[in-house]
């Protein structure tokens, strides 16, 4: 039954970040209006995707292949590793198109609360590509959250005596912001790395 | 390959109403954490509606079938015909519970700009269906807008001496809506139809 099935994909968009319940029932009723143009593209690029998604066995990466091609890529720098804590913190770096080295995703944080000890993590395969001789420096790209930082704490004490270098994300004020919104933590840190104008 | 199929996707859903290519790229990671939970299922569910959709023959609605659930359901009240433009006003009138008898869907308004005249619209299918002896009223359901009134004004024209009684929705103060935040076009429209109290 269409009807249903309507139904079921506007039950489905309602819980995408970004749309409601109402949302969702306007964003099916785009869709419904342009069958061909975007509703059926939309419903095959998703399946095809969702089939062929696979976890990249070297840096937990989610891509086509395995491994991914952030990994297979010869132009990148594999003497630099930049620890994220998920797709979406890789994303966000590979868009700004600053980093040209290679990633490992962790899938989460430490997280006594959440029950995710250093098992739950993807962090003995760091600890193993770290033992390569051609990696020279560990970047903790974690976010500035407390989980984040005891994350890093950690991955950092681990990494201790590996010889490798590992290094944290600057912290600060963000480029364009303004002083009188940001919080005291980040105006505190931005007073401490303060730097020759 | 599914890093195109990822991207394809995402600027397929970037399209939605509500969503940017920012939250697309969000909506599409969402997605790709929860492969088999969401993504195979939306992708489902969008493949069998947009294969199932039908254009109902007698009123325009677009459902699983032709004629719709709503013209073949024995309980609506075959008397009353509610005139919309699109789908969505049929949807939100139907979410209200408010109405009973069956719809006409137009598909658009009249408009001189973008070229639209009464042959591009719905309107000989409503007189046809206006000549069966048991439709009493027709409610003109459309936007307060120019061209909606004036396609309204047009669809009263042409039901004339039809014997088929034409009424409009009642215009007036939104329910729960404060007066200092509406038009000067609503506020004096809610006063010329004013009531006993």
């Amino acid at each position: 039954m269409a009807v249903s099935d309507i139904e079921a994909a506007i039950q489905l968009l309602a819980r995408l970040p970004g749309l409601g319940p109402r949302s969702a029932r306007r964003a099916a009723l785009y869709l419904i209006q342009r069958r061909e143009a975007v509703m059926q593209p939309l419903a095959a690029a998703l399946a095809r995707a969702a089939d062929s998604i696979r976890v990249c066995g070297r840096c937990g990466n989610l891509s086509d292949r395995d491994p991914c091609a952030i990994c297979l890529d010869p132009v990148r720098d594999g003497t630099v590793i930049c620890v994220v804590e998920d797709l979406g913190d890789l994303w966000a770096i590979e868009r700004s198109g600053a980093f040209k080295g290679r990633y490992h995703v962790l899938g989460g944080t430490l997280s006594a609360l959440d029950g995710r000890g250093p098992e739950q993590l993807n962090i003995a395969g760091l600890t193993t590509r770290c033992s390569a001789p051609e990696v020279a420096e560990v970047i903790l790209a974690l976010r500035a959250t407390v989980e984040g930082q005891s994350t890093a704490h950690y991955i950092g004490e681990r990494l201790e005596g590996s010889g490798v270098k590992v290094t944290r994300l600057g912290q600060g004020v963000p480029v364009g912001g303004a002083l009188d919104y940001l919080d005291d933590g980040t105006l505190m840190a931005a007073l401490r790395s303060r730097q020759p104008a």
